[in-house]
């Protein structure tokens, strides 16, 4: 619906009324234009009242919004629950079409917009955070690891006698088991350590695609953000390996859109090494509910390799929640958030050097981790790992989720794989640690909270060894995985 | 919230007042007792307002939703946008937890509930809408062709060496695709054709099992509900042939659980055949958006299997817009969707038999199909392809969409496998026809206006057989595929 | 935002697809330009999308709404609370202006367009159900009572010296209320009884009038929907003596746009008699929540003098509810309402009549009352006023809500003037008795149940007479009144 | 819903995750419990989802939301359209029962719980931030001025001799207006200048009351916050009048809570001279839609009579917008609103003051105006009125709204009483002067704008006088009047 062209009659409005209102919507015009036509990420935030507006706007191109369809197919996008249609914007015929993610859909021209529309504002974000050299992305309605799978298939279309994934060892399960989901054969690099830190064993990967032989290995496979006292994997290297050998190389750069670092450290091995896809996650980079994640290349015709090897139309929620979110946020939101990260993880980190210092323990070193850190657990009941154990259900208790309190001795079998000390990325954990995170979205306030109980907790536990007793939480989630 | 221990004061409100206020809750806080506990579908649809009471109230209990939450990992479901928390009722966790569908997460109790909540709902309806063998179901949120595939991986790793997957030919393309994307072979097994209509080719499928040994071969694969003139395969058959010979046995059952004879025929195979898997998309069965799929199985334990395959955590969005629409429908609600599809798709027949009659066209009979139907295009310009492809179009330009014309000499190529006649799902279509169907959630009155404009469109077409010059729909859309 | 002028990019959708969408809105555009150009109501309801399209269009002409505002002023519209903006979409201005609810806005002209387009259509509405003949009307959001005390005070300065209201006697706290409020003085007409209903005195209104002199007298007040045993006033009779005497006549129409009857009574009546305004609620005639008045006339400029009185702006949430209403039912919706209020109330007494029979009671014979009936209460306990009461709350208890038990002995004072048998709109109330109604939206299921409710009640009550004790709702609530 | 003896099968949820989500949600039902028993306005603000469920729990107690409800009246609170439901939270039945406005409604607990939450909310809020001895205080859903009246019909069945109403002149018309719908003589006190600031004439008001007679006037009518020049009226010494005379004391305190000043001349007041009645508006000190007013007194019997004047049950929808409001701020956001209120306004003045001095204007000093300000406007085209009231336009064209030009020569006729000089409170206008507020909610972004804005106008109507022809807005903008 618009004014243009109705006559509103003076005695429902006087005409110059109407028109201040008018005019007062020229500027949202021109936001609309300008967002369609060149397709780049507003510097500034939209109101909620207009990113609805859009949204609103691109479901009436779809038939099932027409008003006076007349649907004959199987698949119509008919909405039975009026709750579910209003959540979706009357959004319902998903986006791609039958294998391929980033074809148009004739019958939904508004969901073919909204896919579009999104992955171009992701890739305008990508670039404007430090990306300039990224030839394209796509927004895959699916998690990371699944994604990374998919990525892992189309790989081996290319590559049908290639079995082995070159993996940095990362004790990330989704990690590990997008290798197995892709019925492909992990091929696992211990990592480096080097004062309780761990780095990728660039050596180890040399040696490997020497046994294993190259046309044997699909792809080297890393992995960016991580847990501490795991480092970011040493990308630059073994990209270099990847296009010395000619090997595919695949990066699970999970939640690393929010590290500057990472992100320099991608843009700097587009001109010297090799990367075929880095794949992200959009619910720990952009705020959104879990469920998608981001294809992205320096060669966009990988892309469309991924993109139609998807066999199916695939849901439109995921796309929706990024394009509001983005909408929302701007170019500017964004990367102030990318900035409270920053300034939260330097606080985090001296405050945790503090708390160390005082309780004889140590913040472990990890240089080439800027979310994530590690403090060992080595003075408190060194003689009852169950202690320590109890740490971490002490904290979850307390409202403290997402920390971690990692014990030697754990050993995890993953798909026939046998994992020692799981949960260290390592085979040989002498002292027992915690990690703890500054991720995008951690507020001060929260990282204060966090040392006011773990102080608590850490003198609680000091004096009654056994007091939690009466709630225990399952094992697991003293080690949480995501 | 509620207002136990709450002594709400006599001078806000007299103490009989509330009484009755919460007197009239109970029936609601039974209702919900009774879905949490007995995890039945309730056979009475809900009003929306208590929908959206529970939704919130399994919000409340994952952690992103409590109120000194102190989130410290790298997931902590945080979502900068309001309205996207808003439309997704403040779920952010997903469902699932890494490497695992159907396992719990401890950070999100609430999302938990709502996945196993809404597979416990799906079962339900299954076996109350004619499969009370079916052992076990959940929702993955993907589309089926990528559901399909990892069915197939999951099989794979049960049957390592074996590549092959035989396929009775359906010209849908994610179909076939679902094969390829998992990285194994297809072997297509053309269609029976009698009198224009397309059945399974059961010799052929016995043929080919003895030719590339049981032990090459991953699995049998069908597909039950699909475009006339093609049958519904032969499940029953396969079945057999699966369980004399030990293999797998997929099915592909899209759009089945509308169907009352799918329905039949899969509950009565359970006895005597062997069906491993039988998927159908969440949108077209249970009207929500695109993006969803049903793993069902006679054998609870085989569903684990898919279920741990799945490389990460997911997406809960699918199981909320299921959720919502099961309660909202409630069994008889869905049970009169059923009721009504087939009342329409008799409507249809008759009609459109009428039709063909008058004007000396055939309705192709088919008697496994109770979905789609298919009307020669014999008549019309016979002479030029053009013209029949124009009448596509024509329909889809006046709102009549998901018809397709199909036109003989189609050639199409899906991942290096050609496919003569495309669409037709066989190599030697002589006569054109276009499809049409009467699916769940079509109405009377579109069918009514269906046939109101294909006969404006046909005599249109007889009259200027090239007046739809200024509008040219990609050809791709006469062939629309879902 | 709109698509004319927007080059949207064929990267990102094929012209044709967009084409498609765009065609299909053009109907919605032109019931947009119909309604905003021709203001009348449509015949068939609008979608929700639609409805809800309209109403953000019409906000984003105000100037809270406005990109780039500058508001200087004390009132700018300012809504600190989200979801209060958002449940108001975002309209923040109210109607009218500092002392005209009809005036327009150069502040909001999206608000008054949506009060004048507000009262067109109800104005439509009321044309199109049977009063043609109606000049005008406008919302006045308040309530019935204090705008019939608002047309009361304007009619007041017209009539300066006039203080005298003649009221032909209702038990309706508020009707009566309304003269008090305006600080003038009532005079009280009895009903005539006969048969037990009861009916207007119209020789009383005479011969009061020739008492207190014509130029004393404010204007005659009437009152046609109402509880039975009480009729309609005979506004027919009132209106000529009002025309007789040059005495203005101002009819409380609550909820009588419902009655066909009612409104048959009052279009006649325009051409022999004389009524000034007639004045109805929404939430009774339009299923609105509570808070609104419908003002009409049959001489619009008497309608102005009115508007002009109210001294201030005014809520706009009662026209937004009106006007989302009935674009929601269009005017074949609202017709089929009334529609079954016809039939639900001849079925209400029909059985209301069997029960009677078949319990040794009697339904009161009004001939001119059409939504409410009464039947007496003559057998049950004819000794206990006491258990009498008792039906009501037991009613009540059972989730019966709106019927009102009247026994005789009742006294109520309202500002100083004292009524005897308060309830029963006479003084000498011999047999108790029960009302109960079907007004629009009764479902004939509710009246089911209410005799299913109403049989149990009936048959414990006579058995154990003294059951209700630990429930006691206060008196007020066996008689409720409106 | 609550988890409450439901036992949710281990199948589900695991116990400890239940436990976990349950007791992060104690300190949400302590939050719950204390609103309610209390009736304490929360220090800090609620979260939406928080305030949301509140809303609904507490209109699941209202009647028409009974899961089994059977409405057999008249008024049952249906609602037509899901839309409006839904923007109401399914409220229906309004607040106050036909004829009192604090009165419980026995269908409606829930709607009487928000009516009574929200008056104890804000009596809460009024004495935290400096009306410690405000005994009470109710919303009533009409704007000010209605409101205004509702109070003087309500003073007048106290006092029915008394007819004038002694009136410090505000051209304001509401304010005005509020004496004649009330059907009362209004007797005008004109202000006296001082330096061009009005000041109240209390020699003026003292000789009125000797020579209209004590008996004949109903009460004295102040007005505190106003447009500049015109200061707040000296209220502190016509309530010593007041009490001397005995004669009632009705303050229209419009927008006065967000001033600290004028908050503080009230509390002092109360121990030494009498106020009846202040009456504030919601929209202006709350910032919600317009619609509402406060009556608030120090002597809360007084308050009742005003309530049960009210002929009728009216909207909840301004009770809803208030509770929701203050929920969302809290006190501590509601404290902070002013805080900037004041730091803004002192900005505003600063800034005006160098902009007049550097044109060439003053800004007239009032001591008594804490919102408002007024620039003269001698410098510009001092012979051509026409030009000074384009400023006006000028400066709303550009989005610049609630200004108010104000000439000399402007007389308005309203009720049949002439003001000359109308905008300026006074009949001897010698200098035009433009008037420009810092209200609640402005920002100082606002304000920057605003120079920017007023700058470039000022400039531009020096160059051309007449450049603007094409965009007339009516006169009556020029002085908009609220």
């Amino acid at each position: 619906m618009n004014f243009d062209q109705v006559n509103i009659p003076g005695k429902l409005l006087p005409a110059n009324y109407l028109q201040l209102g008018l005019a007062a919507q020229r500027s949202k015009q021109r936001s609309f234009k300008e967002l369609l036509e060149k397709r780049k990420l507003p510097v500034n935030g939209w109101p909620d009242v207009q990113i609805e507006e859009l949204v609103h706007k691109l479901a009436t191109l779809d038939s099932n919004n027409f008003p006076h369809k007349v649907g004959m197919g199987e698949r119509e996008a008919r909405i039975a629950c009026k709750l579910v249609a209003r959540r979706h914007y009357n959004f319902g015929h998903g986006i791609g079409r039958s294998g391929d993610l980033l074809e148009a859909q004739p019958k939904a021209a508004g969901s073919t917009l909204l896919a579009r529309l999104t992955n171009a504002l992701i890739l305008d974000l990508m670039r404007g955070i430090g990306l300039p050299s990224c030839a394209g992305c796509f927004l895959v309605p699916m998690c990371t690891g699944m994604t990374i799978s998919l990525c892992l298939l189309t790989l081996s279309k290319r590559r049908p006698g290639a079995k082995y994934v070159l993996w940095s060892r990362i004790d990330q399960k989704s990690c590990f088991k997008a290798i197995t989901a892709a019925g492909l054969v992990p091929v696992i690099i211990p990592c480096q350590v080097q004062d309780d830190a761990l780095h990728t064993n660039i050596t180890s990967f040399g040696e490997k695609i020497k046994v294993l032989g190259v046309q044997n290995i699909l792809c080297l496979y890393t992995t960016t953000s991580c847990f501490a006292p795991r480092n970011s994997d040493d990308i630059y290297e073994v990209s270099k390996l990847s296009q010395q050998w000619g090997i595919p190389h695949l990066v699970n750069n999970a939640y690393g859109l929010q590290s500057a670092d990472i992100v320099r450290q991608l843009e700097r091995i587009h001109r010297v090494g090799r990367i075929d896809y880095f794949v992200q996650s959009t619910d720990k980079n952009l705020l959104v509910p879990v469920g998608g994640a981001i294809v992205a290349s320096f060669d966009e015709s990988l892309l469309h390799n991924v993109a139609n090897s998807y066999p199916g139309r695939a849901s439109g929620s995921q796309s929706l929640d990024v394009l509001m979110t983005l909408l929302s946020l701007g170019l500017n939101g964004f990367q102030s958030l990318i900035q409270q990260q920053n300034e939260n993880f330097i606080y985090l980190k001296e405050n945790l050097k503090k708390f160390a210092k005082s309780h004889g323990e140590v913040v472990i070193e990890t240089r080439l981790n800027f979310i994530s850190l590690a403090i060992t657990l080595s003075t408190i009941a060194a003689d009852q790992m169950e202690s320590i154990t109890q740490l971490g259900s002490m904290l979850h208790q307390r409202g403290v989720s997402g920390t971690r309190v990692v014990v030697p001795g754990q050993i995890k079998t993953i798909d026939g794989h046998e994992f020692l000390d799981f949960g260290s990325h390592r085979n040989d954990l002498k002292v027992p640690y915690l990690t703890v995170a500054s991720a995008l979205g951690t507020t001060r306030n929260e990282i204060d909270k966090f040392f006011d109980i773990f102080s608590k907790c850490w003198i609680q536990l000091g004096q009654h060894k056994n007091d939690n007793q009466n709630f225990n939480l399952p094992k697991s989630t003293d080690n949480e995985l995501h």
